[in-house]
């Protein structure tokens, strides 16, 4: 049994409930209690962590990472799409053939995440086995399964072996399992359907890469003569087990497919701007009544997978897009990084918000550094005055996998020593023929 | 003498030298070697600093803050921007009449400022002589100077107060001093002539708010028949000593205005996000050869100061909003923080680039954390990978203000502590008549 006291607990539920002087206890891997100090049950000798007064939250949800990237972060920048995606293929097919090369890029992924407060995050990586592996040794939530792709992959696996390979995840791991096909130019009809029967027949997710650009819809105009959210609605793929990653480029007639099918988004800013793709239409999403996540998209695209950055830039782009500044609300978008994540995975009685009943994955964010001071309320404070530096403990089913600042589950030092050996055979992947 | 040894070497010249194996001297406040390891001139005796294979890069240079806002930091969020600027100026009337109160403000903004390897800054604020005891003390370089406002100012100074306070600045420092009207729409023709005439007799900048939104465009448009830059232009206020703050709202005659008289922008990407003030056109304006350099404003515009923050969507924002995901390079803002601010304040001899006779200001920038391996390209690697968490040891003239993340300069704990104690008194500030 572990209590936690003197918090100020944003609990994310859904009115939003932040108690001043709170406390929880988390006791088999759930919470038991969450609410005033003065009303936590008898504790004798349960292992208490004093808050001192920071906030205590639930893990942040990332709904969108390519972890196993890390290794390319920095690799190739400044370039327009089309050469840089050309020049970034070349090196991941150098060195991501190696499963091994695969769960090193993941593991420095899922310490990144960790330190910067991320419970639960749902990965679309080659190998995917190995994230899967790497998650339950790390203790992260891994939400993932296998990618669908026409060409053969990364991993030197071809189209044909995707659908065993799928199956296999559902069989071996029992939680947030889904399949992943790529995106609709590079995965075609017959194969998005197979995914997704495959998913159906488990119970799974089923996400994928849609409108990210102007230039992915007129592919698939041309190809299809329909746009990409259409496309995919004519395929059967849209409804509530489905999550599609940043829709930047849709129209009112894609918005209302989504809000009518209870098809999940998940906005990437960072990522978004970086690559020049624009801005997604989350004001007139969330009008719509779109459940609308937070990701970061993998390293390679934003360099890092920082959602405190994630939530700023949700919280603050629109609102210089639209000039409107009360567009997305800081309270809309702490549930995009923590409720919402758990609802487009189908776990919103498990994660997502501190609730009695619910996982122990929280998180502590001290609230005193010079940067973060003063402090007069605890949810604007949080989207737009703290960085992932400010996480100082995390927990995941109870379990403190970060202890001020240090992640107990992984040996940093030992897989920062692997990256760096690694170095010098990413470097010299792109100037191979 | 102190010599850093064993570092990669950024040093934001003219030619954006990168020196691997490098290594620099200081002595007397000022660089006397900078160059590759092995050419080190002999230095027994001198106090040595292994880099460790770090980053060193100058010292950045925030051109547009507010430090004393600090107090405010998050006390007013998601409103529409008049009942917010309403909001916050009511508490600021309440609260900085007291040169205390001012001085505590801007002590936690220097804080901030230091450990995010600010060595350098602009700053706006009310009872302005308490912003440069504060910066003496701290050491961080302080360009600062009198604000002109025609109503009476937060500081409870009339109008007819500021020529002399504005003089005796000039009287009282030697370097980095201007004057600082507030901006077009609360200070009129005559007192900005004022201004510009005290800051020209003594060799001074001349610095203002200009074309934040398009309803200061409206409302100056409307007052004198022309825009912004056109009555600045008028006013005989551009030039070579000017620096204008956010320029979002400027068309391109005003842009031709500010690139034919060498008017200096500062942008300031996170406030203009939150306040919804818009994009500002700096593609545009480089295109232009306008120098471009970077600010944060203040903590109750954009919440902190984080000068890597700013250089991140300096570098990303206009990819998004022209599509283009070449527009703004790494190289462009990387300066866009250290010598285009140099160069704004007259000081390119001085600051803004670690080269052989100009001040020792620089930073150490770790690059072995879990977010920022691997490193491929220490440029790109600053303005995309690295946080202000990763700034370990920050010089200022050769002596070490920030040792180990920690500021030897001020007491933070004690800052701290004076912060929390005047916390009531501002959230009081909102609820008096």
């Amino acid at each position: 049994m572990l209590v936690v006291k003197n918090a100020t607990i944003v609990t994310c539920n859904a009115n939003h409930a932040v108690i001043e002087k709170g406390a929880l206890v988390a006791r088999g891997g759930r919470l038991t209690f969450v609410g005033k100090q003065q009303d936590l049950p008898p504790h004798g000798g349960a292992q208490i962590l004093d808050a001192k007064g920071d906030i205590i939250m639930p893990g942040l949800i990332n709904m969108h990472a390519h972890c196993g990237d890390s290794l390319f972060r920095g690799l190739v920048e400044d370039l327009p799409l089309e050469p840089w995606l050309q020049t970034v293929w070349k090196a991941e097919a150098a060195i991501l053939g190696s499963r091994e090369n695969c769960a090193l890029g993941t593991r420095l992924g899922i310490a990144e995440l960790l330190l910067g407060g991320v419970t639960c995050v749902m990965d679309m990586f080659w190998h995917c086995e190995t994230g899967f592996e790497a998650a339950r040794e790390a203790d992260i939530r891994w939400a993932s399964g296998e990618i669908f792709f026409d060409m053969p992959g990364m991993d030197g696996y071809q189209s044909a072996d995707r659908p065993e390979r799928a199956r296999a995840m559902f069989a071996q791991h029992d939680e947030l399992v889904g399949v992943l096909p790529h995106g609709t130019y590079t995965v075609g009809p017959e194969n998005l359907k197979l995914a997704r029967d495959i998913s159906r027949q488990h119970g799974g997710f089923f996400c994928t890469h849609a409108a990210e650009t102007a230039q992915e819809q007129a592919i698939i105009r041309k190809r299809y003569g329909r746009s990409v959210l259409h496309h995919l609605h004519d395929l059967d793929l849209l409804g509530a087990s489905t999550v599609l990653a940043h829709c930047v480029h849709v129209d009112d007639s894609e918005i209302g497919l989504m809000a009518e099918t209870g098809t999940h988004m998940v906005h990437n800013p960072m990522s978004n701007l970086k690559l020049a793709s624009g801005f997604a239409p989350v004001p007139e999403m969330l009008a719509a009544g779109i459940n609308v996540t937070l990701g970061t998209d993998g390293p390679i695209s934003g360099n890092d997978m920082d959602m405190w950055l994630a939530m700023r830039l949700a919280a603050t782009l629109h609102k210089a897009r639209s000039g409107d500044a009360t567009a997305v609300s800081t309270r809309q978008v702490l549930h995009m990084a923590t409720l919402c994540g758990a609802s487009a995975l189908g776990a919103e009685k498990d994660l997502g918000s501190l609730e009695k009943g619910k996982r122990a994955d929280f998180i502590r964010v001290e609230t005193g550094s010079v940067h973060a001071l003063p402090l007069f309320d605890a949810i604007t404070h949080l989207v737009y005055s703290t960085n992932r530096q400010d996480v100082r403990d995390v927990f995941v089913g109870g379990r403190r996998v970060v202890h001020d600042r240090k992640i107990t589950t992984l040996d940093t030092d030992k897989l920062k020593e692997k990256i760096k050996q690694l170095v010098p055979d990413i470097a010299a992947s792109l100037k191979e023929q």
